[in-house]
C-alpha cells in the first residue's frame, strides 16, 4: 500500500537543472555566477573551530539578519534568513495558505512554484504574460476576481529576463487583495537604480525573498533571505520555521558576503557588460533576445537553423551545458546563463559551426 | 489584518534550549556532545576550495546516502539526507498525514511534535507513559482505534533515557497500522548492541530518525538521516523535500564525520562511562534517577531539598545550565546532559553546595 497523501502520490517533484559528469563543461544552464564568491569567504572558512560545530547554532541567524537590515535600510524585525530562496517560498505558503486556498502566478514562471503549491494542496492560478513578457494590464483584477491567497512573480523575470517597472509594482501591491511575494533571485544583476526593500516597509502584504546563490556566488551555500513586515516575518521567524534552520558555517559564510559588498558589486558589473556584449553577438547570428535584467538571456532560435531542442543537444554534445525548455511559448526559445567571456566565446564558436 | 492561517495563528512555536551568553557557562541543557568531532572534519573544512560554492550542491547527497547505507547495511534507496532531524520530521508529516489526520506520541515526549502537528493542522493523540517510563501495553491498540495515521516515538526516549526493547519494537511495528516513526536522536549512546536499522528493511511502515547532532558532535551542522523503504523515502526525496536541501559543506563535513567512526565510537563510551559515574554520584546525593541509554539523566529532586525548579535558577546564577521542564509529572524532575568529567564535576560540587 502506499501511505503518501492523495496529492503527493499525484504530484511530480520539481527538475532541477543538469549537473555535468565530465570536468571541461562549460556550464550555462543554472544561472550561477561564472565569478567566484568574496576571499573573505575563504578567510571565514579557514578560520572556523570545529570545536563550535558541537553546539547548536544561533537559532535566528540574527546577525546575518542585522547585517541584511542595514544593506536594506530596514530593521531586524523585517528580514529573515533562509536555506536558500526555497525555504522562504515554502513558509510562506505553510504559514499564510491553507489547503485548497488559490495561489497566482504568471506563464511562464520559476517551475517551481506549481510544485511547492501541490504539496499543500492548493491550486494554481496562472496567468499569461503578454508577448512583450509583461504583466497582463488586468493582472491584480484577474487574481483579485479568482481569490488568489498569494501572489508569485519572479522580477526580474525568469526565463526572459525581463523587469517590472517600479512604479506597477506599487500598484499590485495596493490592488492586490492577496500577498505579493517578489522573488528577486536575479536582482542583483538590474542595470539601474532599482531597489524595491521600500515595499516591505510601505506594505502589510508585500514580501520579498532575496538569495546569496546568484548574486554572491554561493549557490553552494544555500542561503536566503526574506524581507517583509514585522507582522508577515513574526510567524515564519518563531512558528513554521525549522528551529534551527541555518547552520554554523553557512551563518558565518553569508555575513561575510553580504559584508563584501565590493566584491559582489564587481562581479554584477563584469556579469551585466558581458551580457550586453553576449546579447548583441548572439543578435548578430539571428538569434533575438529582449534586453534581460538578470544573469541569463532568452534567446529565440532562427527559423531557418536546426530546432531549439536539436541547438541544445548538439551543445550538450560539445559539453556546453544550456537550458531547454519544453514549454508553452518557450519550444523555439533557449535559456543561457553568461558565463565569463572565456565560456561564451566558446558557446558562440559552436553556435557558429551549428548554424553554419 | 492577518494573514497568518488560522491554525498558525493559534499556535506557539517551539522554544528551544537556552543559549548562554556569558563564555565560562557550563552548558548542560540541551544534549550536545561534550566532546569535539571529529579531526578529519577540521581537514574537509581547511580543504574546501570556495569556487567550488558558485555552484549547486549534489542535490540528493548520494556520497553521503552511500556511507550511511553502508553503515547500516541497506542500500542508497533506504536512505534520505536531511538539514537535522527536524527536516525529516517536518517531510514524514508532509508526504504521510494530510491536515486533520491524527499523528500520536507519548507523553512527555519531544515538545516539537505538537509543533509541527499544529502546523500541518493535525491533531495529536497522546498517551501518557507508564511510571517506570515504558510504553502502556494496550500502546498500539489505542493508536489504532483512533485512527493515527502517524506514530512518534522517541528511542531511547527523552526526557527520560529509557530504551524500548527490540521485541517490543517488532511487534509495535506489526501491530500498528500507522506509520512508525523512531527518533533514535540518541542511540549512539546506548551501552549495548542495539540497531533498529534491519526494521527499515523488514516493514514497509517504520522510518528510522539519525542525526549526527550528538553522536557525532554535530549540533551546529544540522544534518540528519531517515532509514525506511523505498517506498517511503522516494516520495520525500523528489517531491516534498526543498530541491537542494544540503549545502556542499554540510556534505562534506558528514562524510568525513560518519567516515570516522573509531573518533566517533570512542566519544560515545567517554560519555556512556562518564553517565555511569555521574548517575552514581547523584544518587549519592539524593538525586533518583532511572538508567539511561542516553546522553543525559533525568533526576528527581529529593523531597528535604529546594525544588527542581529553584535548583535550576540557582545552577543558573552560578553559570551552570541543566534544563527544567514545567510539565506533567516533570515538575520535581530536572535533565542533566552529561559533561566532560571536569563540567560534571563542577555541577555536583555546586548541587552539594545547595543542599546544605
Amino acid at each position: 500500500m502506499s501511505y503518501e497523501r492523495e496529492n503527493i502520490r499525484q504530484m511530480s517533484g520539481y527538475v532541477s537543472g543538469e549537473q555535468p559528469s565530465a570536468d571541461d563543461t562549460i556550464k550555462l544552464n543554472t544561472n550561477e555566477n561564472p565569478y567566484p564568491p568574496s576571499p573573505k569567504v575563504d578567510e571565514i572558512l579557514k578560520s572556523i573551530n570545529i570545536d563550535a560545530l558541537r553546539r547548536y547554532p544561533p537559532a535566528t541567524a540574527n546577525r546575518f539578519r542585522d547585517l541584511a537590515a542595514e544593506l536594506h535600510q530596514l530593521s531586524r524585525e523585517n528580514v529573515i534568513a533562509t536555506r536558500g530562496g526555497d525555504e522562504l517560498l515554502r513558509l510562506v505558503i505553510t504559514t499564510f495558505v491553507d489547503p485548497g486556498e488559490k495561489i497566482g502566478m504568471t506563464a511562464p514562471t520559476y517551475s517551481l512554484y506549481p510544485v511547492l503549491a501541490q504539496i499543500q494542496a492548493c491550486p494554481t492560478v496562472s496567468l499569461p504574460l503578454k508577448d512583450d513578457w509583461s504583466l497582463p494590464d488586468d493582472f491584480a483584477t484577474q487574481m483579485n476576481e479568482q481569490n488568489v491567497k498569494l501572489t508569485l512573480l519572479v522580477n526580474p523575470h525568469a526565463p526572459s529576463g525581463s523587469l517590472i517597472p517600479l512604479e506597477q509594482l506599487t500598484q499590485l501591491a495596493d490592488e492586490l487583495d492577496s500577498l505579493l511575494l517578489l522573488d528577486e533571485a536575479y536582482i542583483d544583476f538590474v542595470d539601474h537604480d532599482y531597489e524595491t526593500s521600500r515595499l516591505a516597509l510601505a506594505y502589510d502584504n508585500v514580501i520579498i525573498l532575496r538569495t546569496l546563490s546568484k548574486g554572491y556566488s554561493l549557490a553552494g551555500l544555500r542561503f536566503g533571505y526574506g524581507l517583509a513586515s514585522p507582522s508577515l516575518i513574526e510567524p515564519m521567524m518563531n512558528k513554521t520555521r525549522d528551529s534551527y534552520n541555518l547552520d554554523l558555517i553557512s551563518q558565518q559564510i553569508a555575513e561575510a558576503a553580504i559584508e563584501d559588498q565590493a566584491h559582489a558589486r564587481t562581479s554584477w558589473q563584469q556579469v551585466i557588460d558581458e551580457r550586453e556584449r553576449l546579447r548583441n553577438a548572439l543578435q548578430a547570428m539571428g538569434f533575438e533576445s529582449p534586453m534581460s535584467q538578470t544573469n541569463f538571456l532568452l534567446v529565440t532560435v532562427p527559423k531557418t537553423s536546426p530546432d531549439a531542442f536539436s541547438i541544445y543537444q548538439k551543445l550538450k554534445e560539445r559539453h556546453i551545458l544550456i537550458r531547454y525548455f519544453d514549454a508553452d511559448g518557450l519550444a523555439d526559445k533557449l535559456r543561457i546563463t553568461v558565463g565569463t567571456p572565456e565560456e561564451n566565446q566558446k558557446l558562440e564558436a559552436a553556435l557558429s559551426e551549428l548554424l553554419s
